[in-house]
């Protein structure tokens, strides 16, 4: 089953390679990978997103909260959150089909943020679904190259256990 | 300086550790990463926002280009690119101030994607210093929580050493 995890870390070298080497030991996969700086500048966050055995996954957090470095795991994969990744992609386009692209992008709130003589950048952000909607809609048109971030998340309702206010 | 790598890697568990240990050894400092998936589902893509000794950063890349899973490293700090990360803000919001930051926020093009009683969450996405400014905007209002992805980047012009062509 996929899970989002989000984890609070001090901000030190080695954290990330430590985090991730929790993951790897058990063969365990990684979607994507999502390292910011949060309002503390000692503290960063991961945004995790994995698939695979429930059972070693559990294991896998008891370990990942043991680490000196971090502060906080939460599975928020069941949580109310707002989850949002961000996508840019490069797809062709020429002077018949770049209103075609123009108008069908308008649709999912996509914003055009370059327009080349033969491609244009889209960039537009939502939860997976709609993302791959858009990378199935400008695929007929020719994608050059495509970018994305891994998804963030926030909880809906403010929440005791909000880990920003501890 | 503050660079921005692409590092095009083979998806294999273990090569996210590996990467991350070339910085850590050398003290260098990631300021944020993302890793996330291409159009080739076995090849996956960091973007690596770092600062730190430009001379020292010079021998990573080397380091980096050795390892066997990475294909491609590339520093597009300097070259012609569309930068954006995604930032999502948890922001105290009364009857009163709901109005004020929502028409404040749809100045930056940004969203709000939900609406508490006590609360908004904001959605906007952007370069780093509007992502800061929209961030000095909201933080008078009170801010609860706060997660941002990292720089994701994309050249602006087709170019023959686009890495997604080879």
């Amino acid at each position: 089953m996929k899970h989002l995890l989000s984890v609070l870390v001090e901000n030190n070298p080695g954290v990330l390679r430590k985090v991730a080497g929790l993951f790897s030991r058990r063969g365990y996969n990684i979607d994507s990978l999502v390292v910011s700086e949060t309002e503390d500048n000692k503290v960063s966050r991961m945004t995790i997103a994995v698939h695979g055995d429930d059972q070693i996954l559990e294991q896998v957090m008891k370990q990942l909260a043991k680490l000196v470095d971090v502060i906080r795991v939460d599975d928020v994969t069941k949580k109310r959150t707002v989850s949002r990744q961000l996508l840019l992609v490069k797809v062709k386009a020429n002077l018949e089909t770049r209103v075609h692209i123009i108008q069908t992008m308008d649709v999912f709130k996509a914003r055009i943020t370059h327009i080349g003589e033969e491609h244009l950048i889209v960039e537009a952000t939502g939860e997976g679904s709609k993302i791959n909607a858009i990378i199935e809609t400008l695929r007929p048109y020719g994608i050059i190259e495509l970018v994305k971030t891994g998804l963030i998340s926030m909880l809906r309702e403010d929440d005791l256990s909000n880990p920003e206010k501890e």
